[in-house]
């Protein structure tokens, strides 16, 4: 359980960065940052984070350098579950069994929250990068980062699942909706590690490919849990999206097809990982958690 | 009336420039994008975009390399006012006589919009410096942007203004709203038309007075035309703001004071530019035109 250890100690490193980025002068702003903080700090499993910490960890040592992309990217996961939570979207009471923030502090200052985080992670992000002696990589890895979350990418994802709630979709649009809705911000850590790590291109790409199957099977794992998940593990009834009459991978493709398609994409990310030998040990595992996961 | 052509080529370049930033392959994503451009083509005076290539024109002649930071502006302020027009927030059925943006889309796609346009002007911009063979002045430029719209620029005055919706507010809170929701994103643009016009530090600086002075000016004019303007040329009712209890510049300094402190920063703002001789006539007009404006 190594692997678990070094879980812990990249989650520890992640909360202390953000941590700091969070301690700021009181000011008259200060309820939005109070907003801002609430969810930030809300329980989240630091995964965006640590897939970079991971990735950049296979090419180089020292993961100073790519901690403040790690936050930003946890900075933009956050703001979209945010506004995802709002009554015009999802209109959720609760996440990770607290309050969500417009059930703390109302719509309108939700709404600032949501934006207040997503202009911070790239105030942050260019606040580090204007401060290097080569900012290439680390404008490259931002450009990336905006790619991923913007209409091309998750924004575009949220799009379609708003449009599509409700009603029954074609695999191509069940597709379109994993892979830009929750593969393309788990991609962009795998590859922004990479470039900042100094990888080579085609290791950047070989992270991408990992970041893009990994992104996919977490997805298709969550729509099987919930249908065979236990209740109890899980934490949230099961069946939810039966009810919802919500389209997802085993919905189209059938359970049994859902399972094999996971095991499919755990065996390309195991192969590709497999060449880079011990250096990707944490990765692998994570991965394997990932995939194999109850709750 | 040289300067008013100058005006018309300048909108024009920009919203051209903005064109073909949202000329896009049809996609699933389609919606999001046909919400956002409804409201960046929905009749802006294109204020910030002109204030950065007047900025940048007093220090350099070609203004190609300062569209794309023009633009990006443009898309951060018009996403602004998408947000700030929702029921949680002010509430605005109507924008420059058009439907705003949720009464057309419906308030989730108008959120998605405004967060789409946010994070597409940082890919746009960045995936500009990224292709520039020394990044940095772009690389700084989009960081000032990214501060002018934050928690501690434009979301912070948001904030504050939300805050204090419908109560008397002190001259302190005033001014950390109008410095902030409205000026911080009038003084970006002409700092950074600076910064990528390749001026120097001391010049940098004083395009940065020159916005926040003529920021100040703006917003206490609007103040005052809410009081004492022309109901026709204005295109809206006066009185506005005594009725919903909003506290302004005159409501709390008075109309005299108001008046003289218009054309104090005007004063400051001409005292700045006359030492750039006749390079900075286009904006010694605007800024005239802008603090004497009737509507």
């Amino acid at each position: 359980m190594e692997w678990k250890n070094q879980m812990k100690n990249y989650i520890e490193t992640v909360n202390e960065e953000l941590d700091k980025y969070f301690t700021l002068p009181k000011d008259k702003n200060q309820q939005v940052i109070e907003a801002m903080k609430y969810s930030v700090f809300a329980g989240g499993k630091r995964l965006r984070p640590i897939l970079a910490l991971a990735s950049y960890q296979i090419f180089a040592k020292n993961f100073e350098e790519v901690l403040p992309y790690a936050c930003g990217l946890e900075m933009i996961h956050t703001y979209s579950l945010i506004h995802d939570d709002l009554p015009a979207m999802d209109n959720d009471d609760y996440r990770r069994g607290k309050l969500t923030n417009h059930k703390v502090y109302g719509e309108g200052l939700a709404i600032l929250a949501g934006d207040g985080l997503l202009n911070y992670s790239f105030e942050v992000m260019l606040g580090d990068a204007i401060k290097r002696d080569n900012p290439k990589p680390f404008l490259r890895s931002i450009h990336e980062i905006a790619k991923a979350a913007g209409i091309h990418g998750m924004i575009g994802g949220q799009t379609v699942d708003l449009q599509s709630e409700g009603q029954a979709i074609d695999a191509d649009t069940l597709d379109y909706i994993h892979h830009n809705k929750t593969a393309a911000l788990i991609t962009a850590p795998l590859k922004i590690g990479a470039i900042i790590g100094n990888a080579s291109e085609e290791d950047i790409k070989n992270m991408e490919f990992v970041g893009r199957q990994l992104g996919l099977a977490f997805q298709i794992k969550d729509d099987i849990l919930d249908i065979v998940g236990d209740q109890e593990k899980l934490g949230k009834p099961i069946g939810s999206d039966e009810d919802n009459n919500k389209s997802t991978y085993p919905s189209i493709y059938g359970l049994e097809y859902s399972i094999q398609k996971v095991q499919e994409l755990t065996d390309s990310i195991n192969d590709v990982l497999g060449r880079y030998g011990e250096a990707s040990n944490f990765l692998y595992e994570l991965s394997q958690y990932l995939v194999n996961r109850e709750s």
